[in-house]
């Protein structure tokens, strides 16, 4: 399975996105394709040995808890040991603080291994992405103590946003954090306040893989009046360890107020611990000798140190949001093109049936390899239109990241703008149509694929997360169709449509491809029209009423923008290989792109039959 | 739950398919529309007090095999026996026989309540279905000896065709069936042989609920050079019981050579035992004293009575198939229902966010209930048009079973082909579409949807078998456009298009539907172009090279039909709940019939981009 992604990966990223070239930026100037793939190889390696190897063990062997511990397999121990060890958690990292200074093009197609291997023993997504939120936000001190550790793998990180009573809805989030007595504000750490309440979704918030974790934590300081600020602006960010530690990173033996209230039992992804925390809620009472003056008794609450202003808290962990939702994407991407791969491989051994047509169905001749098979030809290549896509997808948004912090300053902004507008793409679509990809992988195995003795039922399982964890599909689709398109009097539609037209005008001249750049060409019309449609008095309610088919039009048309870029690169070279990349950028615009039409027309039409629906005639 | 399936019922049982006129027949003139509802209302009770609560058990404590038996929990016994008791095991058998006299259209409608309640701890379909097959093909002794017994619950049945090295392709199976010796064919239970061969797949296959298993089994018997002769024309059918019997259907305490192979352990539908046998392995020997003359040894394989004529076995084993592939429509539509109503109450009751517009989005106001929001009502709308619907289409299949059975020659004929050509659609549609409503009902569920603490995405695993067992997708497929268009020069296809144009014109009458009257016709005749398109020049290989899009398109527009049909029932009368059915019939014709287009696209320019992929190229 592994040779067929390197190979995807390999191709996309040197002979598509060119990723060598991000050598001759001076960030970067240490390093050399060689460099990157030896990276490659090392997470190839270990996801190989350490991870793949135990993901049906890690599904049947749920986290449990003791009553004192969350128990994990002693496979989860060695993968996260061999992952930390590798340096990937600072792989992005400056050298100055141990890191390796690579593009996030590379570490992301580093991490794509891991999760192809065992999505749910689990790589460094939150971890890293909660140590360079403090990177950008923290203080030095807070870096220091929380950021360096994390990186080293002593510490891991947790996003903690959701509480049971608000879900998608971060304005209702009701933890309260009050400022830690007198002289709160002077503590190393930063602002020293006190937290209670609940968060519920945790992922790996309990554990005992690392010495410590750090919990980012969503809440509100009550203003004076002892009442919580209403709304999205009145939260706050900070920065709540499981055990306290010194300014340089080293436990102080006392573990703050973070309680482990229950393990969410998941139908996938079940090797990660997902849990409800409660803050502050006594059972471990701090009373912290020697942490500073002021404390207001035992049990009053677990200690938090502030991240940057009150009232930011959101607009930092977005910071850490959409890195995240890179990551859920790449995680569908991957549990699709490992069930494609499992497939693949199956049918290409396993006999049965013969062909059609004139010499076929003839009883004396021998069964065939089920790959033979039209109807099996089909579900493999949409598996790979799929999968493959979805790489590129999410391979060319982490070539973004990289333009935008290492481009000139208008390549950068554009890239920050176009990441903008991707992102919901590059969250929801792996998700909905890699699951479809894993569905296909069950249905080519015939009934041993709904049996737990082959991969692909897991790999279903695991990725009906990936819709709705970090944003479900129906807040990404109005995240999109009523913020991101519009951002900016709508600069980064137009920057997307730009980069959209400049690859059909390239497809135009290779005569394989030039029906599909028109195919591509009118399908952006029929967006903006749609769009436009939508938008046509202004109001949200008839323009968002049909967000989510409105977003799987824009999904399926950035995909076909995708694969025709890729083939771009396909068609200049010869082998079967790139003759099978051009094979799926047909079948994406052959049976997959005319569905839009579909979608776009309850949006152009601003149908109000979902809208309409009384809730007594349900 | 139970609430909204039994108003589902018993509107279309009686509004839309006016049921009740069938106690007009002769064969049904002791009923009335009380009788049935005594039936229904049976049903209802026990698949409230002895299946749903036991749903999630029977998920968690699988089937195990400790040796010697396979242990199932104490509430699988218990629904059995509830089920058993309440005559459904016969409700469509003659009164001489113990039966009901019922109409299969109010049995199919009584055993929904079971499968929505929990499809695994299973209800009779396999028992009744080979027990009716008996009625149909077997002797007087062999219905003595076995239907009766299942007919009473004190036995149970399997169908056992597919085998490890054939699934689909059933002209591989390699079981041999060889005459039991000189006078063979003068057992009383019919001709005897002795069976060698290994069955996967099997379905309650093996347990202790009953105790008897009647094992209709496929077999080849070898021609004078002792090979078997290749293809379906060569098949048999046998009854192999799994402890041997007197004429009379008393156990004679001796066991057959049945032996459990193994359990298939699978994603879902986990409180059926599924299993592989081997036939005539030598485990338990059959010496058989009493049994008859000639026995050719110990051990020389599996008892078993030759049903009917050599080398018709799969002729009579489809009596069986086909109701057992609209018992597997009928499942798939009452996981999605089970689902449907599930997040209908989850969406009533919880509260997040607020409704978008000028009032909305305002923090100070209170969270509102999920059901407000226009993206929720998207998702349980298109539950309902999907679930509601299927349903509507399994009932119809049922009512043309009555019809084959009861009505007058010519319309009893139009029936058995209407329902030839609908039996693909019936198996395939709810099996594809309903797995869809379940993935929404997580959706609406947000987080608490992937987690075992509801239980939605148990239905969602339980459904992903429909698409697979009692024929896959792609054998569907092939049927359907290989054979069922095409039968006795496409007369079914114009009966299907006869009543299409019916419902078409009376709905052109109802200002409300007569869009959706015009947009049901313009499929019809997209789908026949397409049909036309793919046979152009005779060749199976480039027509059936997009089976599954055409039998997608198909089912979508027969969908459309029925939804156009139930919408006229509804149209003529008051209340919300069908004002709540015309609108999801406005759904479908909106948001589901449009994508017809991209399905029939490939179909009809027969598109060869799967086909032509080479296997180096994936």
């Amino acid at each position: 399975m592994a040779q067929g992604l390197r190979a995807a990966i390999d191709f996309l990223l040197y002979e598509w996105l060119q990723a060598q070239t991000l050598c001759s930026r001076a960030r970067y100037a240490d390093h050399t394709r060689e460099t990157f793939d030896a990276v490659l190889d090392t997470c190839e390696r270990i996801a190989r040995d350490k991870y793949a190897p135990f993901n049906r063990l890690v599904d049947t062997e749920e986290p449990r808890f003791d009553g004192e511990r969350v128990i994990l397999p002693a496979a989860t121990h060695e993968a996260w040991k061999a992952y930390a060890a590798s340096g990937m958690l600072s792989a992005a990292q400056d050298y100055a603080v141990g890191g390796m200074q690579l593009p996030y093009t590379v570490e992301a197609a580093g991490n794509a291994f891991f999760a192809a291997a065992s999505v749910s023993i689990g790589a460094g997504m939150l971890t890293v992405g909660n140590a360079n939120l403090l990177m950008a936000h923290g203080t030095e001190a807070q870096q220091r103590a929380f950021a360096l550790p994390e990186f080293a793998g002593r510490f891991s990180g947790t996003m903690c946003l959701s509480e049971p009573q608000a879900g998608s809805s971060l304005s209702d989030i009701a933890t309260r954090a009050v400022p830690d007595g007198e002289g709160y504000e002077a503590d190393p750490l930063g602002p020293r306040y006190r937290l209670r309440g609940n968060k519920m979704w945790i992922s790996a918030g309990e554990h005992e893989l690392t010495e410590n974790i750090v919990h980012l934590v969503l809440a509100k300081i009550p203003g004076p009046d002892g009442r919580l600020p209403p709304g999205v602006k009145g939260i706050s960010l900070f920065i709540v360890p499981k055990k306290l530690v010194t300014p340089d990173g080293q436990l102080c033996g006392q573990r703050n107020d973070v309680a482990l209230a229950g393990l969410n039992h998941k139908c996938g992804w079940r090797g990660t611990t997902n849990t409800l925390l409660n803050f502050g809620e006594g059972r471990y009472p701090v009373s912290a000798p020697g942490l500073g003056a002021g404390l207001d008794g035992q049990g009053a609450g677990a200690i938090g140190y502030r991240v940057g202003e009150p009232g930011q808290g959101l607009r930092y962990m977005f910071h850490m949001m959409n890195e995240a939702r890179i990551g859920v994407g790449m995680a569908a991407t991957m549990l699709g093109m490992a069930g494609y791969l499992a497939s693949l491989d199956y049918a290409r051994t396993r006999l049965q049936g013969r062909p059609l047509g004139p010499h076929g169905k003839d009883p004396a001749q021998p069964p065939v390899r089920i790959i033979e098979h039209a109807d099996v030809k089909r579900m493999l290549l949409a598996q790979k239109a799929y999968c493959e896509g979805a790489l590129a997808l999410e391979l060319y948004c982490a070539r973004l990241v990289d333009e935008q912090r290492t481009g000139e300053a208008a390549t950068a902004d554009d890239a920050r703008l176009l990441l903008e507008v991707l992102t919901p793409i590059a969250k929801s679509w792996p998700s909905e149509w890699c699951l479809e990809a894993n569905s296909l992988a069950i249905q080519v195995h015939g009934g041993y694929g709904y049996t737990r003795d082959f991969p692909v039922e897991q790999y279903w399982r695991d990725n009906r997360l990936n819709m709705i964890h970090e944003g479900t599909h129906g807040i990404q689709a109005l995240d999109l169709l009523g913020r991101k398109v519009l951002m900016e009097d709508g600069r980064g539609t137009r920057l997307l449509g730009e980069r959209i037209a400049a690859t059909a005008e390239r497809a135009r001249a290779v005569p394989a491809l030039a029906a599909h750049a028109e195919a591509l060409a009118a399908a952006w019309d029929a967006v903006l029209a749609a769009t436009r449609a939508a938008w046509a008095d202004g109001d949200p309610v008839a323009a968002l009423a049909n967000a989510v088919p409105y977003m799987q039009a824009f999904g399926h048309t950035v995909l076909a923008w995708i694969w025709l870029d890729v083939a771009l690169a396909a068609a200049a070279r010869d082998g079967a290989a790139h003759a099978g990349r051009l094979q799926a950028c047909r079948y994406f615009f052959h049976y997959e792109l005319p569905k839009i039409e579909a979608w776009l027309r309850v949006v152009r039409t601003r149908d109000r039959t979902c809208a309409d629906m009384a809730e007594e005639a349900f």
